[in-house]
């Protein structure tokens, strides 16, 4: 029974990370979409939404088969907790990505506002932080997870930073403005995926260590 | 056993109403801190959202202690897998109405930009489809819980015609830039409250037909 069902869980640790894969593509993709100004990627990371929304749906179903069949005690049903918290983590950070590429594709449509500063150093972090995320799960690792979860202030110093550089342009000229307004919802979105990625550090420390930081402030440093 | 289990289903039902309750207060304070320009209600709305916090904490520990100690099945696992989901849904939309908060008590340091025509509708618009959603999953109401579900492109049309509303303010005299963001962002929490009213109707509809809607679009009335 036991076997059957630590088998049960790396099938189930399987998908998740080819949930996070495709998760981490479609954020890398909507960045090269946003710098390169590529209407036809930022379209292609749309319509490859439904994939993950589908795998979304086969990990809960999934996980929900597992706690009928099996009954989870201690580390094991910690997994099933942190397997049900962080899926829809993923998806909607695959869903932030896909509104990167829907502001993108408007922002098309004009011409280049500036050479942008501070959104795509805060996009870069935001991507790091959750490849990071994923890697502190796959390993098991709680000091990962919460190096990850103290990069979140800069991300939201960052944010604050591409706003006032925006605020800025659209006080300098107002046909800035609707392009400055939608790069501002850019800059929203790439910190809200930064908060996913907290999220999913802070159910890899419950995972590891059976301590809910979430709600409690980052504890230091075993 | 079972009878003992369905005295924990309740009583796990009956906290996460006792949190829904705290939510709807959040959001109705949230409003009304925002129409009235009322810093200090709006700091009291930031300050008791630790209180949610702490109660989606304490419903995921007895959630998890039920499939420990029990093994759900069928709509007991259904149940179980809604409670772990409609939570986090209402934590999030705690949050946002604390962030609708920050940008009042932000908008309350400088003069009021104009008379708002589509914001207080977007809001109060959002407001009942959450407490229409707890309705429908008091009641297990899924003709309810669809009806809202199918409110929210309405919401969606409102909070375009909000940003349009704020973006003429913009145009017509910089000094209101800054204002109109803060406003475009409370257009935005609210649309985003709206959204997860959404879900936790796609979760009433599960759990009352074992059918997942969320992904699919939305059946029509049976």
């Amino acid at each position: 029974m036991q076997r059957h069902f630590d088998r049960d869980i790396e099938d189930l640790k399987d998908l998740l990370l080819r949930m996070g894969a495709m998760v981490e593509d479609s954020i890398s993709q909507s960045i090269r979409a946003l710098l390169e100004r590529d209407t036809a990627l930022a379209e292609e990371v749309i319509g490859n939404d439904n994939r993950i929304d589908q795998m979304e749906l086969e990990i809960d179903r999934r996980t929900l088969e597992l706690i009928a069949k099996m009954q989870p005690a201690a580390v094991d049903l910690r997994f099933v907790a942190a397997i049900m918290k962080i899926t829809p983590e993923l998806e909607r950070i695959a869903d932030l990505a896909q509104d990167v590429c829907e502001r993108v594709i408007e922002l098309n449509r004009e011409p280049p506002l500036k050479p942008m500063q501070a959104i795509p150093r805060l996009a870069q972090d935001a991507q790091t932080m959750v490849r990071q995320a994923l890697d502190a799960f796959v390993r098991g690792d709680a000091v990962l997870a919460r190096r990850v979860i103290q990069q979140d202030d800069n991300v939201d110093q960052q944010t604050e930073q591409s706003f006032r550089e925006l605020l800025t342009y659209m006080l300098e000229d107002p046909r800035n403005i609707s392009r400055a307004i939608r790069l501002t919802f850019i800059g929203k979105y790439f910190e809200r995926i930064a908060d996913g990625a907290t999220n999913i550090c802070e159910m890899v420390v419950y995972l590891v260590e059976g301590k809910m930081i979430k709600h409690a402030g980052v504890a230091p440093d075993a």
